[in-house]
């Protein structure tokens, strides 16, 4: 029978079927009983840590959460984070790898220039998952962030070898109230100013350093607990951006994209390094979550940033006409292939 | 490094990085180089097969899909679906595992008395998945509900045993345009008469027909290929239904549910069952989606069904007072119990 090992945390708990796991078929790691129980108690708090819930609004508790729409525009996205490809839970937590689920999500929201409206978590998880650890990331993030966690489901997965499968999506919403709208990452030009919102590789080094046993610390909490920009990406926003994304792939990834879409090409003369990582870091690494910024009018973007008590967006390099042409520090910058850019160090 | 088996299908694919596997650690079940391209025109595709874009609506192709808020009420919901847990692959295809994905959104939607808006795709695949398949199953769903799939994520899995995983989450949008607002699941009260959308049991005999290599038809199909009751849903809240859910983990479930949320008991007298299905398929089958409907305007429901010219709802009781009084044709009905309900038969 279908839906045999499905929580769906919009339902009441006290009801879910606790009995006929047998009869119902299907595969392992169906989450052991009480745990429809435990998810719908965290799944509550979680509503209850974000904004409080607006006149006629419904979180959870029901087929579907119902939300006053946002004004101007609304902006929808999603990120999946599977334990082992996207954290390494000998290096973390899985509370962490549940903050960083969220964090993706907000980040791509930030991006646009949006701010983070209400999530939904889907969490398939083994039956040697933490999933109860995994919420409260996830619940951490969602405060952090102000983004409620407004529904949810919960599944086990099937087969042998699964046993500590996780697997957690999050699909977020965000609002922009007013104009200017949402940024999107096709409107740079030739001559436009690129900015990073601070220095790169953190999280990349990070990682080196919990592998190293190291990683106690700024740059061990990089990797762990990553930060979005929201205030930044609204500033940007704000502040008349032509394209922005985020630092989620890595700087020659990410930038490369901005400029396809935008048509143009781009020469960096400036690389941020953040403190105790490596150019490479820098060039390669994702989920810094740094936002890249092109503006036509840099003073106006960096008298936003100051207007807002943020730190100075950093200047990188600018925008070309020839699509073909993209360089950093002279040296040509390929999407995926920093590890031949920057030579022997 | 981060994010190693991540193509945000937001992005652009031919910037994808499709060097570097090797030093980007993580797991395995790396989508094969030339995935990402895959994903990206199929997600494209995706996108036109639905309503057409809006006036400034971005939707695959950046960090987050820009889109035009609904107008009245918004809602949200998610649902994750697993190879093996929610779907036997040896007995249906890919695609209709990528079909009763979107198909279980569709319903919470429906079941709110909303219409579909737009949905993004979070998908975790093996080595051996195929994913391409499985899009094709989701887009086939976009298309027959108009909801577009504005966005997504996809991953690799890590570690032995994983090659076959599958792990489809579907976060949806729904609006409510005006009023009466989308219809919840706590508002029935005592003397409400209680309908169905349609017999029971369709899918648990699909299933069961499948099994025992008898499944083409209509039963299977209703296994395979369960459709949401968008239509059914939307009368309902404009007839001025009291509390609404559908059946997706079975009657017996899904009415406890809505009785615990209301705060009422029930009284079932006639129990609906599908053609080819038997009772205990009916009470405790998922994946019907059918909807069940209170409501204390029995007649208006009735004719405001057939004025939209949809099937006639079915009565199959009413709520009581007594909030512990839940029976089926004179016997208990426990939320999860349903192999005990019918005695033998």
């Amino acid at each position: 029978m279908p839906r045999p090992n499905s929580a769906d945390t919009h339902g009441g708990g006290a009801d879910e079927p606790s009995g006929g796991a047998g009869r119902r078929g299907g595969g392992g790691g169906r989450p052991a009983r009480g745990e429809f129980a435990t998810i719908d108690r965290l799944a509550r708090r979680l509503a209850r840590r974000g904004r409080g819930s607006g006149t006629g609004e419904t979180w959870i508790g029901d087929d579907a959460a119902v939300l006053r729409p946002p004004a101007g525009w609304m902006v929808l996205t999603t990120d999946v984070v599977v334990a082992g490809v996207h954290g390494d839970l000998a290096l973390m937590g899985v509370d962490d790898l549940g903050w960083r689920a969220m964090v993706a999500s907000v980040s791509d929201v930030a991006a646009m220039g949006a701010r983070p409206g209400h999530a939904v978590v889907a969490v398939a998880a083994g039956g040697d998952a933490d999933v109860e650890g995994l919420y409260e990331g996830i619940a951490a993030a969602s405060e952090e962030y102000d983004c409620p966690v407004v529904g949810g489901d919960l599944s086990g997965v099937a087969g042998p070898g699964t046993a500590a499968t996780l697997v957690v999506s999050v699909a977020m919403t965000g609002e922009v109230a007013e104009a200017p709208p949402p940024v999107r990452r096709g409107e740079a030009r030739a001559g436009h100013t690129l900015f990073v919102t601070g220095p790169l590789g953190a999280s990349a080094a990070g990682l080196r350093a919990l592998r190293a046993g190291q990683g106690e610390g700024p740059l061990g909490d990089a990797y762990r607990r990553p930060r979005a920009r929201v205030a930044e990406g609204d500033a940007a926003r704000r502040a008349g951006a032509s394209a922005m994304v985020d630092v989620s792939d890595g700087l020659a990834g990410d930038l490369a994209r901005l400029a396809t879409a935008s048509g143009v090409g781009f020469e960096l003369t400036e690389l941020p390094v953040a403190a105790g990582a490596e150019q490479e870091d820098a060039v390669g690494g994702g989920e810094d979550f740094e936002l890249v910024i092109a503006t036509g009018r840099p003073d106006v973007l960096a008298d936003h940033f100051a207007a807002c008590g943020l730190r100075p967006p950093l200047a990188i390099g600018a925008c070309v006409t020839d699509p073909a042409r993209r360089t950093l520090l002279g040296h040509p910058l390929p999407a995926g292939g920093w590890e031949h850019v920057l030579g022997p160090s």
